[in-house]
């Protein structure tokens, strides 16, 4: 591999890595929470649930390779990680649709500790207008343009109805926002230059059923 | 690589591809609910965010090359990995916490579609006990074990505050649960043999702010 600088290795980061670093980043959180101040990258890859000889590779992307006999400076690695996602910076967010899951991600406590600040809940049913969830109000749907104008919201999530989310999107993609987390069991179509990540709930469930059955048949 | 035995792959197969086959099986429910009938692993890998090699790869542990010239049948593709996964069988399911939270996985159709039937939802707080969510009556947690045993239950997902979490664990594990999906910001401790995996929603939302901060900065 050649010399490279600081501005090209970051673009350079493998989607794989990318997708890793918030697992480290919690992993060595949980670290500096229990006073821990060196790790090595055996016990860092322990607790991120990877090899480590693929941790090192991750984080030779970002120019941390720790110290010979000593390992990495937990504190230190934590700051480059958020740095390197981006979550040092403060993210504004709206959450559109506060059913019972956009209830449920309008308290979710991780998106606050991690930059993510909630500045919008909206939702079409009127019905819903007068509630406060966890101290932000549930403004209208038709307030989006405004809200994403004033507060410069550049993510949103999607926690709608499968049949209203691609109509949301569309709304959403309109008015200047350019990633999407979409709760919504439904695929949606942006434009070029829009991020769109899907969660899937049961794909975690999938993968313990996949040890059950292992277990089932050892048994 | 030498000959090996099915059940001999079956064990074998790396936690990372195993983490990948309900990825690919999404995006093959996908191609197959659009009336594809083959496709090509470039097209699968596209599909499924990976690139091909590594798809191949993966497939390979199951026993799935392919036909050169003509790609894979979607369909039996498909079944084949839902049969690696496990998810052609039936995997009755208690979720325990029906908060906001709780109500919102009852809801959620990605279970059901995927082998996975809720089979109770358990509170501690008897106010919520005259409720039915999603056709499933709420009932008490102390009904745990009863519902346990009846219904064969392996696998339990937790949806309580934090602090409650460790508790319902130890509940779960004492009368024979050894797969929990936790959804609680807390860290479990179980014995061996018991898998826990943990979801973080704020994960994606990272992913997204690391390209988004990518954009600002070339723009």
């Amino acid at each position: 591999m050649t010399a490279r600088t600081t501005s090209e290795t970051a673009r350079d980061i493998p989607e794989a890595t990318v997708a890793r670093l918030p697992v480290y980043l919690r992993a060595l959180t949980t670290l500096v929470e229990a006073g821990t101040q060196t790790c090595s990258s055996e016990d860092l890859a322990a607790a991120a649930g990877v090899n480590s000889a693929k941790l090192r590779k991750d984080l030779s992307y970002l120019g941390s390779y720790g110290t010979r006999g000593v390992g990495y400076d937990v504190d230190y690695l934590r700051y480059q990680i958020a740095r390197e996602i981006g979550v040092t910076q403060d993210w504004p967010v709206v959450i559109v649709g506060i059913g019972n899951l956009g209830h449920a991600l309008a308290n979710y406590s991780g998106f606050r500790s991690r930059g993510f600040r909630v500045v919008a809940l909206l939702d079409a049913d009127p019905e819903r207008h007068d509630e406060v969830v966890a101290g932000v109000d549930v403004r209208a749907f038709d307030d989006l343009e405004q809200i994403v104008a004033d507060q410069g919201v550049a993510i949103g999530v999607i926690a709608t109805p499968a049949l209203a989310a691609q109509a949301v999107a569309d709304r959403m993609v309109a008015c200047g926002i350019t990633s999407i987390l979409n709760f919504a069991p439904a695929v949606l179509s942006v434009p070029d230059g829009v991020d769109v990540r899907k969660v899937d709930l049961s794909i975690e469930l999938q993968i313990l059923a996949y040890h059950e059955q292992r277990k089932a048949q050892s048994a």
